[in-house]
């Protein structure tokens, strides 16, 4: 991908002299930072701003690596058939008219793919903006270039960017704000050849990049992104478009993507370790925070002291941290001591620490250095979370030496800034300068200190993907019946095949005569369940075809016998134990569109119905990974056992996942699987119902 | 209050000339915009920067109606006494030192209050900021005085703040970015007399105040809070710091206030229509959206038109709007008919509105504008979500013809900016003073647009106070029961005293046989249970003195032998018939030390384990009250009826509560009465198990 991001010259298609096209901008752009050569190419001029124009991309002198293509789209297949023709390796089409706009568009960007297809040639866009490479000045793109000349810092976060109009905007409302500098900013627009993987794997290799931060709203190839992410050593944060069913419609008539499951997407971005945000400016704020802290020390778990100059922030950082599940540190008998020393008499030191008195009487920069050291040895601490104001009050420490304890200890330092508009701009540059984030609202700040906590944690956490799935041997009456059949198999069948994996299922035989019902519930011992299973019919409860709670051989025949009426002769009647158990669990398997087969586990009975508590990850599974899918549920209190029932065995329910998952894999062909009760019976789980859909 | 608020004249008790002394500040400061009379009083003194300094309040002249007293604590008690002879109404004592420092601090607070009680003089503070008048320029503060002289903007938001510092702060703060401009900020300190519930009292009357924002540690009167609120005709917002366990214990450690139970301060602020907000930035965000919007039209129910020109950034909208419980508008055709003149052919119209294309075709302007007055003449739409930026791409539309149209329509228009750092800010301001609330995050608008409609709703919900509960009629041996009596009363008199207030409670009865417990089982019917009630007990499960699902009389038998031998002689044993039921609720009555009496409502059983989804509200309550109580538990869901169980009677639950707040306010010895569970059996709720505590 070197010829896209490192090109020795570039041909710009579409060039103009016409200082209100985008055909001039980037040209203008190119000759502000571009180092490379630089070749004009439209066959109504012969020279552009003092520079050869070339009548095609045919005449133009080597080296060129790249042409940047901004022609109306019509004309776009054709000049690309001649880049390829010249040996151009890669083509940046910035040209709208594609797959956003219909049905004609579509038809065209099938072309250019089927080119790249044909040729070789990498193609990155169309619709798109290009590439901005803040660290080497690069700008292959026609924004307005009037506003580079002053604000141009490099960073170390490059960001790729779906949305076109987005990316832009972003690029020049963070750079303009000077407190969120970039390296690469990546716009892939339409994504019909080069997409976020590609790009996202050049990023992950990148030496001035040390944080890739996304907005997508599609991820076509999502087995791939995973790959990409889990063998990432730099942090990556994701910002989803479309995750709400409403948001998911607006994206599907934005870029006619597919949006998918928003939380198939959360877990298998769990999975590799990727970091998720909601909004756009609190993704750079993650990423910056990420790109300072990428490592913590191992035993870090996320304690926080709170130093402040407001009693008020002090508390409401309590509040945040408490929600986000951060700790407020213990501080340690040492740190209290050497507090104690800047605090008047009556004044106790409690975390969060309020040094407003201190500051009274011993001026803003001994009490906070005094803090900020004694926060920095305190191996109680993780992290400081440091308050400061500017512009009056005599309340600002000397940030330099703050920086320089924060340094030396290697302790992460979050800032959280108030004050006068203009010195705190000056304030803010600088101490981010000096390795310290600096925040304008509390919450972001709180948001941010989790996010760097939660990413060590993820990382350690993170599995190697599972090489290859343990086969799955099941017998060959079922291998083809998974290989042929389509629909909903029933429920006796689809647990006799779970069952053949593994997976524990409830006892329950196929009866034909009440005698056959009662003897049966004689040997399971009562209380028994009863079932009539039609063909194809998944919703029997609905249909009366679920008896529960039969207690005795009175009731198992009158129980067959309702049945076979209700049934009509058509179909079978299931006899099986009822298990008494505690808590009610789901757990299933879905194939989702972007990320292939993933395995599901969640809470069932009433709790599904009150708060839906389901979580994905994708198949294949380790056992490891399966009981990480478990740990994200979010009602753990139960799983640990609650009033008397003893403890789930996540031993055992990982077991489970993950043979659903291999089962998922092994026979393509399943839709779904759905366990639904998965009973947890004496801290075991055991399938109830299952159906699974070819 | 005028006397705080609009002074004749002032003593400044402790002016001094020492430059870098707060009794300077507050001298200048007053120099600096109020018109009445300034006296300095300091002995040390006759003239200070030309005024004539007094050596005592007595020989200041007339009239005088205001004290700000900065001096060291130890010597207040004795001035304010002198101010109470010299008869001047009201003190505003900014001097740290008291409550806040300790055990002799709170000594020298306990002896203003006793003086403010005593001669009648009205005390605000110590340990505070004092006043701030943006709209007069009066500054009764010692906060620095060289920033105000350029960016003392007037605006319509009043602030009531118990952290001294943050007043302070966040004044500087907000005024100085320019996009926040404030009336009145009021810095309330450690309360000794003058508290939140009088300045709100003041600020909801004042003409210069359209909303009020409180950031408050502690509401000690919550009674009289609510009683101001809930006849505010302005919007209230508050943020309430220490609602966590954390957070409470550091605000305990900050001002001695006791935090209190964050979820009865959420049910009380609801009740009253008051507005939460989280974080500081926010609450202001919150509150300048609700002075632009305090009233929507009657219909409006929160249908958002988003507009933009980004897909990604409507995208992302669609998903918050989803999130927050607001809707995206439905177009009408009249509406898509008027927005496809300025789209290119190809482009289909959808909220969000995506205007690139048509940006691109007809100029930022007339995209803009059609799409504006289409969507604002829209009957299916309730507020216009406007996406800009500025910068570049020629993409900004005139927004004084933009904001033209939303004032013709009268529907509300939030604004996300993003942009060029500079012109952001000038657009920024110039488009708040057209009447748009403008945002730089996303997250940030959807926040406000949710509020404004919460705001609406919550005002339409909003009860007149219950004048005077129903009396509680219950016999002479419970009244003197709840007039004597100290501890956990067992479940059975528990119960019988709940019954006698119509609070449905479950058949049983106090057995002292086997044979009894037989004869009373068959008159129930089986199953039922049976428990054992010592004397004091509560735990009765975990002693094993419950034996449910008892279904036959040898059952009964045995079960009444085996409570009668672990009793050993003590306490009662009960029988009840045991109720069938879906779903468990509790429901039960708190005395909040700032709320007094709440009732409480939630979800019991497996529930309450996993959500804790409990909701509180003061007593009395009216039916109607109740009724929008249970309405705000998280899981509606389960009470509309589930898995074949009929919908809960809300009216009937309605009651229960109503009840319950009743004789909380009857019997103010009452310190909790616990209903759980509270059986939902054919719709209908019947306590199951109850204890009333003294």
């Amino acid at each position: 991908m070197d010829f896209f991001f490192k090109p020795r010259g570039i041909a710009i298609i579409g060039a103009t002299s016409n200082s209100l096209k985008g055909g001039y901008s980037i040209l203008r752009n190119l000759m502000n930072g571009f180092k490379g050569g630089i070749y004009p190419v439209n066959p109504r001029y012969t020279e552009i701003e003092g520079m050869t124009c070339y009548p095609s991309v045919q005449k133009v002198p080597d080296p060129v690596d790249l042409a940047i293509v901004f022609v109306p789209a019509a004309r776009v297949p054709q000049l690309i058939r001649e880049c390829a023709k010249r040996g151009i390796p890669g083509v940046m089409i910035e040209s709208g008219g594609f797959a956003e706009t219909g049905e004609q568009g579509i038809a065209l960007q099938e072309t250019l793919k089927q080119i790249a297809k044909e040729t070789g040639i990498r193609l990155w866009g169309p619709n798109c903006m290009g590439l901005v490479d803040a660290v080497h000045r690069y700008i292959f793109s026609f924004v307005s270039q009037s506003i580079w000349d002053e604000r141009f810092v490099a960073g170390d976060i490059s960001l790729i960017v779906q949305s076109g109009m987005l990316s832009g905007v972003f690029l020049i409302d963070a750079m303009t704000h000077g407190t969120m500098d970039v390296s690469k900013v990546c716009s892939i627009g339409n994504k019909a050849d080069v997409d976020e993987c590609d790009i996202l794997e050049y990023l992950i290799g990148d030496p001035d990049t040390k944080v890739v931060g996304l907005y997508l709203e599609s991820i076509p190839d999502g087995r791939r992104f995973m790959e990409i992410c889990r063998r990432s050593q730099k942090p990556i944060v994701i910002l989803k478009g479309g995750k709400s069913p409403k948001g998911a419609e607006a994206a599907m008539s934005h870029t006619a993507s597919l949006a998918g499951n928003g939380a198939v997407i959360s877990g298998a971005m769990k999975q590799v370790g990727v970091t998720e945000a909601d909004d756009f400016k609190q993704m750079l704020d993650i990423c910056r925070s990420l790109a300072m802290f990428p490592k913590l020390s191992p035993q870090s778990s996320g304690r926080v002291a709170v130093i402040t100059y407001s009693g008020g922030a002090g508390i409401v950082s309590s509040d945040f941290i408490d929600a986000l599940g951060l700790e407020l540190a213990d501080l340690s008998q040492t740190t209290r001591d050497a507090m104690k020393t800047v605090f008047p008499e009556w004044m106790p030191v409690s975390n969060p620490v309020d040094l407003w008195p201190a500051v009274e009487s011993n001026g803003a920069d001994k009490a906070y250095i005094t803090a900020v050291r004694a926060a920095c040895a305190d191996p109680n601490v993780d992290a400081i979370f440091l308050h400061i104001f500017v512009g009056g009050f005599s309340l600002t420490p000397d940030m330099e030496s703050v920086a320089e304890e924060v340094r030396t200890s290697g302790k992460p330092m979050f800032c959280f800034l108030m004050g006068n508009a203009e010195e705190a701009r000056e304030v803010h540059i600088r101490t981010q300068r000096l390795g310290i984030p600096v925040f304008r609202e509390l919450y972001r700040a709180a948001e941010c200190i989790r996010a760097v906590f939660s990413y060590k944690k993820a990382i350690e956490r993170r599995k190697p993907a599972v090489a290859s799935p343990s086969p799955v041997s099941i017998s060959d009456k079922f291998c083809k019946i998974l290989g042929t059949e389509k629909g909903s198999l029933d429920e006796h069948l689809s647990k006799q095949i779970l069952g053949a994996c593994d997976i524990p299922v409830v006892e329950e035989k196929i009866i034909s005569s009440a005698e056959e019902a009662q003897m049966t519930a004689l040997g399971y011992g009562f209380p028994v369940v009863m079932k009539g299973l039609s063909p194809g019919e998944v919703h029997k409860s609905d249909l009366g075809l679920v008896r529960l709670g039969i207690t005795t051989v009175n009731e198992a025949k009158s129980g067959f016998e309702a049945l076979e009426r209700a049934m009509e002769g058509k179909g079978n009647i299931l006899i099986q134990r009822q298990i008494q158990g505690g808590l009610e669990l789901i757990a299933g398997l879905v194939k989702d569109p972007q990320f292939g087969p993933c395995v599901m586990c969640g809470l069932g009975g009433i709790l599904a119905e009150a708060i839906g508590d389901v979580v994905f990850a994708a198949a294949p599974l380790s056992q490891s990974e399966a009981l990480d899918l478990i740990g994200r549920l979010r009602t753990q209190k139960l799983l640990n056992g609650f009033r008397g029932f003893p403890p789930l065995d996540r031993k055992a329910l990982a077991q489970i996942l993950v043979r659903l998952g291999e089962l998922g894999c092994a026979y393509p062909r399943i839709q779904e699987i759905d366990i639904n009760p998965l009973i947890v019976s004496k801290g075991r789980p055991v399938a109830v119902d299952a159906s699974i859909i070819l």
